[in-house]
């Protein structure tokens, strides 16, 4: 993505670019910024990650700090982003990110920033864009997990459970266990009983399957309960490491006394060298988002709609959480399919 | 795909299941259809191909036969064909495949036959869909192979042709050349010039580049040229397996007194574990296409359209090839790149 | 292996094979043999796992069956087996597997059945040959891994911490360390200290790298300790899936105030199609135990010796694990390029 | 590799290191050498290639030159080289590559020049080391594009050759075919008769089989022939890009009336990311050669021997070129499965 934006705007513009390291926290911290050229962005395409760094923790309108006597209180820092914007003397901002930072974008279009976005995130949770930048690496990553486990759990005959991840939306859940050949997936958007994941798992075993895999997003949760996860009150609570998978694997596996296995997939999602299809829509959208600049669309974001690239209105965009249809092909296939949602 | 029809008509549907080998051929030839049952595609989603077998050469209106003096004359069988779906009190035929079977199956629809398709093909040829399935696979492979040649190109200072697959079409060579950061894409959209091939390697030279990657699709053709395939009449000539890139290969590298060597990818691009997006496509596909027939859609095929999966009519799908429109956001991307692609 | 095995029986002998399911289990339990044919094995080679079921319970020297009160209670049903093999008319039996396997392999040669063995684990801690099959392909996940994680710790600026197999041997924590270029290895064969894991991290951020990478063994131990994994007793202590890693990263997060991270790669390591170097030496052992077989060599297992297959007693490849020589070129090369393993 | 050395010499000496530029040809050419410092290596461990450049044309014993009017000569310029080597003050000279490079290595040696040298090369032709660094990754990739035409071969019934590096040696064409499952494998070592291929394939097709793959290398020759390569004189023959597989190919397609496809892997197996095998043997061979250095072992170079990793004289190990053993436990196994090698 920023390959491509260096690349066409040294082809195409006279324009200086400044890459800000570290996200919002480039612009809070001083000495975080660097010009950008040809030279840095040679070669990366084939890398993950980002040359400029990232973090997740630093929300300008939010910003932890450490006071004197120890303690974390958070700042509005906004202002001085905004200061700090214009003593870069930057034209535009560029901010690549999924929901959090194109809302914290939003907000400093809303304060007058000039900000265009790029929907970037392996949760695949932006609207008005047909799919996210990251996530189909994302989904090669777990569903070649899951083939994995396959070949484990089709030798030793067990019940493996896989989280992955999806705080408030199951798209990678859903659709790495259906890539992947999985019998049960748990989704935020579907509150589950165990009833109905043992249910399945019998189901499976009366037909003649000596195993069964689960993927299970690290947001689903129980129905009618609160979100699963309290490790303080709940004797056979996870820890920070053991999440909602392995709470569900460890009841159903003492309720139908059968050997299960919990993988977490973690931080290993969110890298590796990107699939094809993530680096042609980077290279699309860095190129878009410069033709976005040049026409001054400030507040849009580039979004890949059918066969078209186009912009979308930031705040439209994050206004909700894209979540899975309820009613749409995917949910009709994996329910035609007999695949177990965890709502009987 | 295969897998996703069996799973669904199995688990909604009371229907039974007919495989027919090898394409038109099994409706030809007597003794190659076989039920199909859950059993035949348990195992088969991690794995590429067709568990039914496939052939480009059983064209029922123009089917090849070799007559008792050894002659190959073409016939029209299309008669005893669609006799033949009758005697196996077929309800509904399911074509999968690219343009060629699309095209056929619509004559059959034509002819009355209730043909419902499935748009298959690594040549992402198919109007009306915003991709087939396939096609992210063979992206892969190729991206892949041109990121191999990239360490080569690096290390030992040469210009690197690869030649990918599309006679109409240069999908798989431009997103693929996009993807894997080559310099150069020719496609068969767009004639090519050789001399902006070797003005491009020469800018690269003088900004220092020591490699340059030309992808070359098996159709390219030069500028005011018929198709460049000329092996009776030009001496310098390709062999069969020496196609386009080879014939380009060899001109730029005399011409620029350079090292140059040329890659077919050839029908690796066929094959292998397909790909996650891949695997769900074709399963959404196949699941679709049981709805498709469960409503009696003759004469449409599934298609992805945005974040839709709909029915579209066969013949609009197949009326022309759907070749890179020339304005939409791939070209303006490549160009705004500084890429080649072989015109002024 | 079972490929190999089959094909060269076929295809030189006049033997009858059987197949024998979950590995000793299926002499215990009846109605788990059955004839293995050529077409049990065709297009077995690219796959992983194993088409006979394994099974790590059944060990007929102490099964473990449940009493009509409900206690388990272990057995020894070694007399039965070897009864078994007698009804059966084996004239060998092939023992495919690891160290424990193997030394019931052992035992049974020792009661008077023609054994002879296949060293087959991914632990690579069998001594006598070079190196296991299954082995090499776990450690391309394991480095895969890494490498991913190297892209999230980059751009995150994160301690990751990632447990591999290895209960008692480090080899693949060592050498995926190595090829995956991690900082730390914490291997059973060296009780580790936790000053030295931070004393290392606080060296890499003076020399300003901004992340960390620590690869541990799940039988790395603390030096003096016991083993680690004291979940009644600790208060910090890891829940199953969180084992030794996780416990080492919440210490050294909290001591040096940093973030870190844990990835538990857990059965993922022991699927997926297996790699061409495990694949071509699966398939000369499997060659060459028939060899083995058609000459006697009971009580022996084939092993890989420099550029040859011999056969070696068992008794002597599974009298103590192989575990990485503390003096040897790997440990060297951790040593001289700096990295920790976690003695001072 | 050199990152290995790097670390090593950063860590434990105190030493200076200089890069070569393009192997001998950057002791020719001025201005090709710089001196290499950790930042210099850092993240090089999963790309390919060098960051060094290589070349394959510069022998200083016999460099070509082109005089004035345009003729290419041969001049003897070891003589500059092995004052250049003194000019820059080296008390070593790092040799890495295959048999031609290491012969120089060992040429210059014999000048006085204290080389040292590390076997690299993906053909694993070089005597006294088990492998050399390179060979795993071109044998995965050599393997895995077997498995892909398998897809295409299965599917669409057709006879395959994949011609593979390897013009002395057969090691990389026998260990993928063993490895990718191919049915016929034509070697250097073993001249061929046409008619042994078709009677395998006539065999295959009896037994219900309705495709064959055959791995053929760059090297392989008919019986009684010379090199089968002769574009002059062969109104069949191949261009450069269609080699001996496209030779035999064309023979065996006519002479059967099947459809063939050759495949030419070409520079693709030259290239990728190293997989954890050559990952881990470079960083050991990196590791020991800066030992090698330290002994002043000059004229050795780094061998893997078994568990072992020792120094041998290069004199030795390129006194010829390592071919296949006719004996061993590969030919054995290739010819116990019943595959073909070509003789008979």
């Amino acid at each position: 993505m920023i390959r491509a934006v260096v690349k066409r705007v040294v082809y195409e513009h006279n324009w200086e670019l400044v890459g800000i390291e570290d996200g919002f926290e480039g612009l809070i911290v001083p000495g975080r910024t660097r010009q950008l050229r040809l030279a840095d962005v040679r070669g990366i395409l084939p890398r993950g990650g980002t040359i400029l760094g990232t973090t997740n923790r630093a929300n300008p309108f939010a910003y932890c700090v450490r006071t004197e006597d120890g303690r974390v209180v958070t700042q509005d820092v906004s202002q001085q982003v905004a200061r700090r914007v214009k003593e870069l003397d930057l034209d535009a901002l560029v901010v690549i990110g999924g929901d959090g930072s194109l809302r914290i974008g939003q907000e400093f279009f809303e304060m007058g920033v000039p900000v265009v976005g790029v929907p970037k995130t392996i949760d695949n949770d932006i609207c008005l864009t047909d799919v996210t930048f990251g996530y189909d690496t994302a989904l090669d990553t777990a569903t070649e997990a899951i083939d994995k486990l396959h070949t484990t759990a089709e030798s030793h005959h067990r019940i493996m459970f896989v989280e992955v991840m999806g705080r408030e939306a199951g798209w990678l859940a859903l659709e790495s266990g259906i890539a992947g050949g999985a019998d049960i997936m748990l989704i935020p958007e579907i509150p589950f009983h165990l009833e109905a994941v043992e249910a399945k798992i019998r189901a499976r075993e009366r037909q003649g399957a000596r195993f069964s895999i689960a993927v299970v997003a690290e947001g689903a949760r129980q129905v009618d309960g609160e979100r699963v996860y309290q490790p303080d009150h709940d004797p056979l609570a996870p820890t920070r490491l053991g999440g909602i998978a392995e709470w569900v694997a460890r009841r159903v596996g003492s309720r139908l006394d059968r050997e299960v296995r919990t993988t977490v997939l973690g931080h290993i999602q969110r890298g590796g060298s990107p699939s094809a299809f993530d680096r042609k829509l980077a290279t699309f959208f860095g190129s878009e988002v410069v033709e976005l600049i040049a026409r001054r669309g400030w507040g849009r974001m580039v979004a890949l709609q059918g066969s078209d690239i186009v912009p979308v209105r930031i705040a439209d965009a994050v206004r909700q959480v894209k979540t899975v249809p309820l009613d749409g092909y995917r949910m009709r296939t994996a329910r035609a399919l007999g695949l177990c949602l965890g709502d009987e």
